[in-house]
């Protein structure tokens, strides 16, 4: 990870475009935010640090110095090990290739949890396990909404991974789900909906565990929007969520957040113009957002990001609407080049994401500043890669 | 950038997946083939480092140890000064905050050219050249397909540009244009139009300079398509290309390069099923392929990539439909789930990108392999960010 330069630290009209901006300020209230909705829902918090891959947020997330997070890669298991985090849970199914780094990072004191939802990894986890005579905390992934991994509730194969995991004295901690497909509703009743689906299917497996004799202390649900539209969470231990810190255009459409809200954005010079067709040219192109294009399923397609003044202000209706490696082009949403606005050679501009896990992703530093200011108070890094 | 751990450069089946997996045999083919094809055209060779970002893989694609190259950020100007390259295009339209470190550069010994398209651009050069008593070399960027930036063939801003630059004894070097549309192009017919389009827009623009008394040494076109069916480049200097390096499958549907020509893939694991779906679920998602789904708009939608054994041997119909984060879905291309094949938990497969630019961006090294070894004889390190 580069050093970030002095020059820096200083102002963002000091920086070479793009660059990754985080107002604290907002990412603080929406932090706030989420603490006080799970409080209310008397559950634990472990975090999704996913989307910020940085200690300085995490550490703003939540109070303990040692967990509980997510992660979703065991590099960044061992960046916040390297922190002295030791209560992690690694939320993607666990490979062969990766228990030596799993046993090597619990023979540390990380009390590292890996997840799966199949008998045949349960086999291959108590072989490892038994041939280095060493432990493991698992837990069962479970399938809530169709939308991607896990053991259907109400099936055989779940029973048959804890009897595996049992004969091989490995630890069952639990169940865990996600409703991924939370992204994908079209109003907030939906998602309250989906909230009840997520908790109701990781309540009945873990009932179904304890009463075939399995200890089943955890059950693990969580997204964003499922996190903030639940009303009740009964039978629920922990809620993991990710997205929330930064907020994006996603979750905008989805009602989940307010435009104000979102904490990041990328901040891009004006480089050129075409005139005649309206359009703006800056220097921020899918490198610098990413391609995700996560609100073209929504109802209002917000391009490659919504844009905003140097100072965060949003430019009603002027979006990104097609980029490419280094370059974006800004225009008016209805395509009127009539309806652009001027926008000098060399004007600061900050674009909104559609994804802030994907275009954090980008960059390997966030340039903090707070509210409307353009003082960089400070540059925290950032993890990438795997 | 991480040290490369001594166990990685072994064998692919002892790797963390996923990870960035570069052919080098099909590597030297692709180069080859470039190379013959500029020297049959009579014209010089500035390869797009962008795609690569990478010295290993530059040093294999040009002869020399100084350039020429072109840049799509100063981050990798400076990386390719660093192993003592001194000719250097920086390809995108340059800013005010970049200008600094454009001095910088070149009073190290970096004949480092900037490119602009706007009277604007040329005052603010002006003033900052006059200002530090320092020489400058420009180009002129030219909108040759209406895709991006660029001046209009034919119009004054060409003339007024070059007089703003005379008149402050910068050096205008010459006119640089980009047919990006032929990414578009649904023939090779079409490609072939497209670049004698790029060729005509280029040389064009440069008689009409040279009727104005302004030298312009260099007339600068190029991408991967239009190089390879490119008949007659008179009056062009130099080629730029960059995906031709590696291919992906976007050149793939274009008919520029074979899919058993693409050089790079994403090795992952398979973590489980949804058997009922047809679904296999792998650890590589969208982190390690990124978002680009180019082919998308394609004759064949080939989904965030096409599924090869570990060998690379192309499994036929077999592609990534979904992908999250760190999750990706592969299924039968025609969603049948009897005809997905038997994967078992742990396979390693390799996955074709659609846009080597994007995916390899993803990544902070290359696994190198050689033909459908699994040896892993080298890793080398890439550039990310800016």
């Amino acid at each position: 990870m580069p050093t970030p330069q002095a020059a820096e630290t200083h102002d963002l009209r000091n920086v070479e475009t793009p660059v990754l901006v985080l107002d604290q300020h907002r990412m603080d209230a929406n932090i706030r935010r989420m603490r006080d909705q799970l409080a209310r829902l008397g559950v634990a918090f472990r975090p999704h640090v996913k989307t910020s891959k940085s200690i300085d947020v995490v550490r703003r997330t939540i109070g303990a110095p040692t967990g509980p997070i997510t992660v979703s890669t065991l590099k960044e298991a061992e960046y916040f090990a390297g922190f002295g985090f030791t209560d992690i849970l690694y939320a993607v199914g666990i490979t062969p290739n990766k228990l030596q780094h799993v046993f090597d990072l619990r023979a540390r004191g990380v009390a590292l949890k890996v997840i799966l939802d199949n008998v045949e990894m349960a086999e291959a986890l108590a072989a490892a396990a038994t041939q280095r005579n060493a432990s493991l905390d698992v837990m069962i992934e479970i399938d809530c909404d169709g939308h991607r991994s896990g053991v259907q509730p109400g099936s055989d194969e779940l029973l048959y991974i804890a009897q595996r995991l049992a004969a091989a004295k490995l630890t069952l901690k639990g169940v865990i789900t996600h409703a991924g497909s939370s992204y994908s509703c079209t109003s907030t009743a939906e998602i309250a909906a989906m909230s009840r689906q997520e908790r109701d299917a990781a309540v009945a497996c873990a009932q179904q565990l304890r009463q075939h004799g399995h200890g089943c202390p955890e059950v693990s649900v969580g997204s964003t929007p499922t996190a903030y539209f639940a009303d009740d969470l009964a039978g629920v231990t922990e809620v993991r969520a990710g997205v929330f810190v930064f907020g994006d255009l996603v979750m905008s459409g989805l009602g989940v957040v307010q435009p104000q809200d979102i904490a990041v954005s990328v901040l891009t010079s004006v480089v050129g113009h075409q005139k005649e067709k309206g359009w703006t040219i800056v220097d921020a192109g899918w490198m610098a957002m990413s391609r995700d294009r996560g609100t073209s399923r929504q109802r209002v397609d917000q391009g490659y990001g919504v844009v905003c003044t140097l100072e965060g202000e949003i430019l009603e209706d002027l979006v990104m609407v097609d980029a490419n490696q280094e370059h974006g082009v800004i225009a008016h949403r209805s395509g009127d080049p009539k309806k652009a606005p001027a926008l000098p050679v060399g004007t600061l501009l900050r674009i909104l994401p559609n994804h802030a896990c994907a275009t954090c992703a980008q960059h390997d530093r966030y340039h903090v500043v707070n509210g409307r200011g353009v003082q960089v108070n400070d540059v925290w890094p950032r993890l990438q890669g795997w």
